[in-house]
Formats: C-alpha cells, structure tokens, sequence
C-alpha cells in the first residue's frame, strides 16, 4: 500500500485533539462511521490513519494524517478533494503540508518551462527578472499597448495584463492581444532585447480555450491566470492542451487561509503546471509574514521528483526603494512584479520603469545566493 | 452606469476601517493608486465606491462596495474576480453578501430544474425528500450496486455516490454507472415508485464531460458534482452542455475560500446552476450556527429574479432520530440527507432507511410551512 501525508493545523482543546484528528481521518477517506464498514481490506487499505500529534503553539496542534494513494488514482481533482474535501469545512483546520509520494506526483507533469524556461525564453540566464502590470482597467485599447510599448522600452522582462482586465467592451480581448503584440514587437526591435506580453485568461473552461487560441495565434508566449479563479483542474487542462504557453499563476480568489499559503502558493500551483507564481509580499498591502514569504519561494524552487522549479513572483504593493531589499531576500531566481508604484508619476513612467530594470540588472547577489537552481 | 452591491465583513480597529474600506474598493476594481489613473471616465464609472459601513460585532464591520458591472462584462468566472479577487488575500475580509442588479443576473441561466424539477422528476410534489449516500468508497461496485438497490427498495428518493467515489480501481466509474442505473431500475420496477442514482462527477473538466457523456448514455438523470472543487467556472460549463441533468451540488473543499456560507452554499451555487445544495448541518459534525443553515436554506429558496429555487439539502451528521425536529425547521422543500447513520448495523440497513422514508413521508409539516415554493 502507497500513503501520501498531508500535515493539518488544527485549533483544539488538549483532551480532544485525538478525537478531532480520528475525525479528519475519517473525513478525508470513508467518511462515515468505522462500524458501518464490514468489510477489513476497507479498514486496512481505505481508511485514513492519524500519524504524529504534535503541539503547535497554543491551543494548536499539526495533526499528519496518512492517506491511501488508492483513493486518488490518477485524478487531479481527486486528490484536491481526499487531502482537503470535506476537512475544509471546518473552520479551525488548515492544510499546512503535504507529503507525496511518487505515486502521487506522477499524476503530475508540473512546470512545462518553470524557471529555465523562463530564463531561456528571456536570455537572461543569472539576473533576477522584472515583470509590469498594465492597470488600471477601463484603458482603452490603444492607450494599454502604448503602456505595453513604454514598459518594453524601458527593459521590462514580462508586461502583464492586470488581472482585472478580461473582455470588457473598452479593451476586448482579441483586439488588445493583437495590439500589445505588436506595440512590443516594435519596442523589441527597438532595444534588442527580449520582453513578453502576457495577456489574462479568464473565464469557463470553453472560454480559456478560445482565448488561448486567439493568443496563441497572435504569438503570445505568456499569459497571466489565476488558478484558484478558475479552478486548479480546468488550470491543468488548459496547461496541458497549450504547453507552448509560460503560465503566470495569479493569487486572486486565493484566500489563503485555510491553506498554507508556502504549500498553496509555492507548490500547488507548481504541481498543476504554473511556471511562474505571484505571491503577495511581506511589508505591502497584504501583510503576509517575511516568513511566509520566504517559504512561498524556497517551495517554489526547491528540488522536488520531476517537477521543475516554478519562478516566484512577489508582488503586492511593491516599491522601487525596495528593490535591492527584496533582491537580497529573494535571490537571483526571481521575478519582481511593480505594478502601481511604476504608474504614479503618469509623465514618467518611462523613467521609473528603467530605474527599475537597471536597478535589478545592476545588483550584485551576495555570494551565497548566486547562481541559478533552475 | 450600473453598480452591484458587495457586502464585506472587516475585522479592523475603528479608526482604520474606512481606509480598509477604501483598499478593498481599489482592490477589487482598479487595484491602483488613483493618482496612477489619468482618465476621469476610470475614476467615475471604474473605480469601486464605499458605501455604508456599519458595526457588526466588537471590532468588525460590515462595508458596502459599490462595483461596476461593466467591470465584469458577461464573463461569470470575472464576476467572482471582481467581487472577491485579491480582497480574498487579506485573512480578515469576509465576503458576506451582494446585491446584483438585472446586468449581472442576466449572465446565469441558474438551475435547469430547481425544486420544481426535481418534484416532477420524482413525482412528488409536496413532501419532504430523502437522500442517501452510498459508502464507504473501497466498496467493489456489486456492493455498491446492491446498496443502491437496497436503498431503492426502502423508498429514497435520490441515491448518490459518497463524494470520494471517482474512478478508482475498485469502483471504476463506467461499471458503477452501469450496474448501479440496473440496480435502481430493477428496484422501481419492484416498488413503482421513482428513485434515482446520482453518479459523482470529479475531475478536470475533460474529465468531467466524458464522464457525463457516460452518464447520460446510461440514462443517469441526476448527479452529485463539488463546484468549489472542480472550480465554479467549470461547473457553469458542464451545466451548460448536460442542461439534462438535476446538479446536485457538494460541499468539499468549499471550506477553503472565505465567503459566507448562506452566500455560497445558497446563492452561488444557485446562480452557477445547482439544482440542489448539500451543506452541512446544525448540530452536526461541522458546528454550523443553526442560524446560518436556516439563512442557506432561506437563500436557496428565495425568489430571484429568473433564477429558480434551489433545493435545500442539509447533510453532516444527520441522525434518524432528528428527522422531525430537522423537518420542522427546514419546512418540506428540503431533501434531508442521511449517509453514515443509515450504515451503522450493516443488517438491518434496508430496515433503518424504510424507517427514514417513512418518518418523512409521514411528517405532517406545521400549516405556516405547508405548500412549495418551487
């Protein structure tokens, strides 16, 4: 028998946490009483089994429960629903980790490109990357593209779609892939180096699909979604029918609470093929711990069976004087998303925009952190 | 212009709420500093406006968010985006409740049958329904086939699949479709009364839809689906092209994001289709407020616009012996579902589930909760 472990946090009093932990077990297995179960390869090989109880702080506990791989098969979904189906309703448990073995993450391609790719796709071996967003939504067409195009010709790496933007009548999407494409065709002609347009896929799963084609038809090697929104499983259709597409894993709808956001931002997404993560920043509008932070993106890039290392991306709030900051934190592996603060100065955006490209080109890592682990 | 209303509940010291209330106004639109828009047409039809904030409690508020339908276009998977996109990433903002006007509404067919559906299907047009649920999942299908048969022949209306039944080698999905769909017709052949199978569908959404296909080739006319899991969007798809089928609507993983549960489970699910809607009961294994539960049934049934009634159907810990108490406060347009508390003496399981119809069919519901709102 193969079991995976997935690790829950659990707020309970001292002479009930053997009791709530039984009951997660049972919850994310038979879910139904031991003695309505007559048959004991059930008990033996369905049922799930509380391992280690483990204080954690006050009044809490990190309860690993072991799961039968049996339950999952092959099945994206499945898996989400036997690790936190029903155990999610309760309000005082979160998954905090998972623990998978290879039977699990076979079910798994991961990363089509992650951070190599991104890396190769960009000729930027070593540097840490930039990333723009082009906001506020309600611009017009050709206003965006004349972002798009400003944001290129300062160096940007990767210009994104805010991802409030979708097929909204004052920049419908056909016409706004067809436009950035092209102002950043002519900016990348300009400057000789690299930059992508990353455009939002969002909608039902029919909807993915036909903005997928129009994007990929239009030449656009990067798009921006958020897998929460649309649903982890339509997530992993979508990456496994356009794997030429780099995908920018979006935080919105995330709400991280009752999943840790290392495991939820750092490898679920990873799992389910993102090859680059957006994550909300510690010390911005969010107020994510450092902690968190930190362990969002060792997640993202530690070694991990055949799934390749997903880029992290914080973002959230960013700030041009905190660059060399963040850069120290984070490392060379890593993509900085500056959103507003590159916009407040609305006749100098192009300035702002390249002391932020030249500020991330020209940092040195300290040593210990250079070097790529892509 | 047209605005829809979104409620959110915000824990936050008094002298900072309206500034929280200004952020998620921003962070749910524009998701920018205003002085980082240029266009007075963005800061009067694009921005998101506070409207009232009240006290909800010690420390907490309930804020009124005026948001710009045409943010949203006619896209459903947006409409989630822009009333709890990156406002879900701060742990103490609650999405409580809306307010959609005839714009928003007109993009959601809602439920294909509703209540109204689901009585004429089963012929039953006043009484309270009844809802068993096949488990352990383990079970190879001759058992789970007999077990559907079983519950048939005691009179249940609707037999679904425990939600951890997917395709897994000791139950594969077509097999089961098909000897349970035998075991049930051979049961209302014998009894005369109409039941019917409800076949989990889990999965990506390709997945999802060969599986439907499956289903319906087989005759399958009602199935057990967890939006939240396979994602909203996705569910609104599968709606779409299976118009056929009844949706019941499970709750796993619906847990993990931070919307009100008589919102979710009763509007939500209700606008992106479901016929019917599992939520887990009061006094049960999860410890929903009582209050809550009454606002999720009262949500589901409400009139609303074009969108039909949703069927109520509390479940978690539902005992035989509650089955009055539980009628009385649902009233009848509710179907009550019964799982483990069925299988407990594996002898007499036929005997306990004529025990659950009967108790039903024999409520006499209190005249103020008499007749249908379907």
């Amino acid at each position: 028998m193969s079991w995976l472990t997935a690790t829950y946090l659990v707020d309970s009093e001292p002479d009930r946490i053997e009791a709530r932990a039984a009951a997660i077990a049972s919850e994310q297995s038979v879910e139904c009483p031991l003695e309505a179960i007559g048959d004991a390869r059930i008990i033996e090989d369905i049922v799930a089994r509380v391992g280690a109880i483990e204080p954690a702080g006050p009044g809490r506990y990190r309860v690993d429960v072991r799961i039968a791989t049996q339950t999952i098969g092959t099945n994206p979904a499945q898996f989400i629903n036997m690790v936190f189906g029903n155990a999610s309703l309760w309000d005082n448990v979160q998954l905090a980790d998972l623990a998978l073995p290879s039977s699990v993450l076979d079910i798994f391609t991961g990363p089509r490109h992650g951070i190599a790719g991104i890396r190769a796709l960009l000729d930027a071996p070593q540097r840490a990357l930039t990333n723009a967003a082009m906001k506020p939504q309600g611009m017009h067409v050709p206003e965006l593209a004349a972002l798009c195009r400003t944001f290129a010709l300062a160096g940007v790496d990767i210009i994104k779609d805010d991802h409030g933007i979708d097929d909204q009548w004052y920049s419908p999407f056909a016409e706004r892939v067809h436009a950035c494409q092209h102002a950043i065709a002519d900016a990348v002609r300009a400057t000789g180096k690299p930059a992508f347009y990353a455009p939002n896929l969002i909608g039902t799963p029919r909807t993915l699909r036909e903005r997928a084609r129009i994007a990929r038809d239009e030449g656009v090697r990067v798009v921006l979604i958020a897998p929460m929104l649309v649903g982890l499983p339509a997530f992993l259709d979508l990456v496994d029918e356009f794997p030429g597409f780099v995908y920018l894993a979006h935080p919105s709808h995330a709400g991280a609470r009752r999943i840790a956001a290392p495991l939820l931002f750092g490898r679920l997404t990873r799992l389910f093929g993102a090859d680059a993560a957006i994550f909300v920043n510690y010390g911005g509008r969010f107020g994510y711990p450092q902690s968190d932070c930190g362990d969002i993106a060792d997640a993202a890039r530690a070694p991990w069976a055949h799934i390749r290392p997903t880029l992290p991306v914080p973002a959230g709030g960013m700030l041009l004087d905190r660059i060399e900051e963040l850069l120290t934190f984070y490392g060379p592996d890593t993509m900085l998303l500056i959103g507003g603060n590159l916009l407040i100065e609305r006749d100098a955006i192009r300035e702002r925009t390249q002391a932020f490209v030249e500020r991330v080109a020209a940092f040195r890592f300290p040593a210990q952190l250079s070097g790529s682990t892509a």
